[in-house]
């Protein structure tokens, strides 16, 4: 060990960072692998935002993102109290393993130092209790990445007693809905907190926000990222009761959200008619390249996010990966057992999705004409 | 305690967060609160985010601020793996906490558990202190607010082997600047990591960046906000050794500096030459500024930053605070019992400091018109 990396906690020194997808810069790339939007802000949001860039830059932004938490407020029909803005979503789900779960040695027990989610799901979860140096309960969903019942759940190792659970609805990598009613049980029966994270929501038939309300232990998660296309500058939010929230403000940093994303997310609720038909078409087009992708002997799980999780025929996903990229076509491949026979596939544009359908062809062509001459 | 509340972390529970100056809105009022730059950022800089506000804010910003790092890199002569980016200087100096310093509890001994910062400095180390749950060593300064020297500062309770040592160089809110050699002794003799916090060093003699690439625990601290009028945009970095570097790194959110802030950043970097010359200008009107209040009895600090400490004349800072605001002036007072006596004002513009001293003159009168009633 040398000197410098001594002065390391011993438990940062065995960290393995969250990976996030690639940000390359390729021309004509067609990038599926973030589950960005493909469609841009509305116009109005753009301009709220131009307009803003002015001698303003030089002070600083509100502390506290009151405006927007306020205009939250009104479209959950809360309180600005039950709402904390972060830098992305990201944030406040750090935020939250920092606020209730003890680092592993300083808890009164096992539960209160453990973090507790479904496998697969989203991949930071266990990155954020290891920073946290937390316990980790990973508990596999069915086969099909349906909840399991209680039972199976309680047989599986399922721990209605830890600190904190996050789950992800609809789910991700998986991109299946969850029914609120199913999540109200799960939630109820936790002894700790549970944060439902619906960074993908809008695309899905329902959403859970309510239970954040009515339940002291829920946070809802949200993020401006993905629906709203506002990717670049980082607003997610909590929605929850307002002692869980004011945990989270106070370890926060004092001014952590930026003041053109609070302008940007501000202003993208005053259009929200724009994201409503954005998210119309993104959910069209993704029944039709589930259906086109299927017809070419893709499995595809159903889902109600903006992306899908297919099975891809004839080779293993990783050279599914491969192949598609030579096409100039990015998607997302995970390493992790539970999916790395899958392919997750962002639904972008109706251009984009002809390109990647265009691509897959190619790919199945020359994958039968190679058979032939064998 | 509420049910909600127990869900909660005891250390959590028991914290008292970092009260940030207020940002009220109030027509005409002179602000000189919040040590923020009274000029705007260069025309190039406005342009430059104005023309990013396109479509692109649907993706995701560069997760490590690569551009931005390199531009950093050439301008302190080092390399982009000394550099990371941060929401703000203070999310750097959070993420150093939590990669450097074990909570009570967790660390081998004592020393492992230890942040250690002088006082007055910045008032939010202890609070990041408390938020770590680490202990705290304050250790004060002399009543010149200079450091003591070494025998001085082992009596004092100083800890050579704390795991984390804060130090603001130029001082906040005192306002004196420390010498390179000075801080060089001072972090040689640490074994564990020393922050520089040089939010103020661009109204500085000289600055300590050459100790982050020349000692292995020392991290150099820098923001775009008050020199580079940015704050709206939450951009600060740290620079040191690789090792650190890498273990920040490792615990940072994977999004964590917002994409238009990024770009406003680099095309700062292109327009030094503008800073430079608002530098200067600031720095004259401190001069100015200090020998017109000292005319008329303040006592005031010698300053390396752009705010001053200064001692009212008549009556106590808190009513001097209350005064001024009555004229539509804000500043800033701590209610600290090491600084309680001081007001800290910032510099503002020729305008701004004009309209200060008009409201500092108008309530001598008043407070003499008074006496002379009695």
């Amino acid at each position: 060990m040398s000197r410098a990396s001594s002065y390391v906690r011993p438990l940062v020194r065995t960290l393995h960072p969250y990976v996030p997808g690639e940000q390359p810069k390729i021309k004509d790339l067609v990038k599926l692998n973030t589950n960005e939007n493909p469609y841009p802000p509305a116009p109005g949001v753009l301009e709220a935002v131009r307009e803003a860039v002015d001698g303003r830059l030089r002070l600083y932004p509100n502390p506290a993102a009151d405006a927007l938490r306020e205009a939250l407020a009104k479209l959950h029909r809360c309180r600005p109290e039950n709402i904390i803005i972060g830098n992305g979503s990201d944030e406040v789900l750090a935020l939250a393993t920092r606020a209730f779960v003890e680092p592993i040695g300083l808890g009164k027990n096992a539960d209160a130092e453990t973090i507790q989610y479904f496998s697969p799901s989203y991949s930071l979860y266990p990155v954020l209790a290891d920073t946290q140096g937390t316990r980790k309960n990973s508990v596999r969903l069915n086969a099909d990445f349906t909840i399991p019942d209680a039972k199976v759940l309680r047989a599986a190792g399922w721990n209605t007693k830890a600190a904190l659970t996050f789950v992800t609805t609809p789910n991700a990598p998986g991109g299946r809905g969850y029914a609120v009613e199913q999540l109200r049980t799960l939630a109820a029966a936790q002894r700790g907190v549970v944060v439902l994270d619906e960074a993908y929501v809008d695309f899905a038939k329902e959403n859970a926000m309510t239970l954040a309300l009515e339940l002291p232990n829920v946070l809802v998660a949200r993020t401006f990222s993905k629906a709203y296309s506002l990717c670049f500058q980082r607003i997610g939010y909590f929605v929850g009761s307002p002692e869980l929230i004011e945990a989270l403000h106070k370890i926060r940093d004092s001014y952590n959200v930026n003041g053109l994303g609070q302008i940007a997310a501000l202003a993208t609720l005053k259009h929200l008619s724009y994201y409503r038909a954005n998210f119309k078409r993104i959910i069209q087009s993704r029944q039709t390249v589930s259906q086109a992708l299927e017809d070419l002997g893709f499995q595809v799980l159903p889902s109600e996010t903006n992306f899908i999780l297919t099975e891809p025929p004839q080779f293993p996903a990783e050279e599914w990966l491969r192949k598609l990229r030579e096409h100039k076509i990015l998607v997302r491949w995970f390493k992790d057992p539970a999916v790395s026979k899958f392919l997750r596939i962002t639904i972008g544009s109706e251009e984009e999705m002809a390109r990647l359908m265009e691509a897959v062809k190619a790919i199945l062509a020359s994958q039968s004409a190679g058979k032939r001459k064998k």
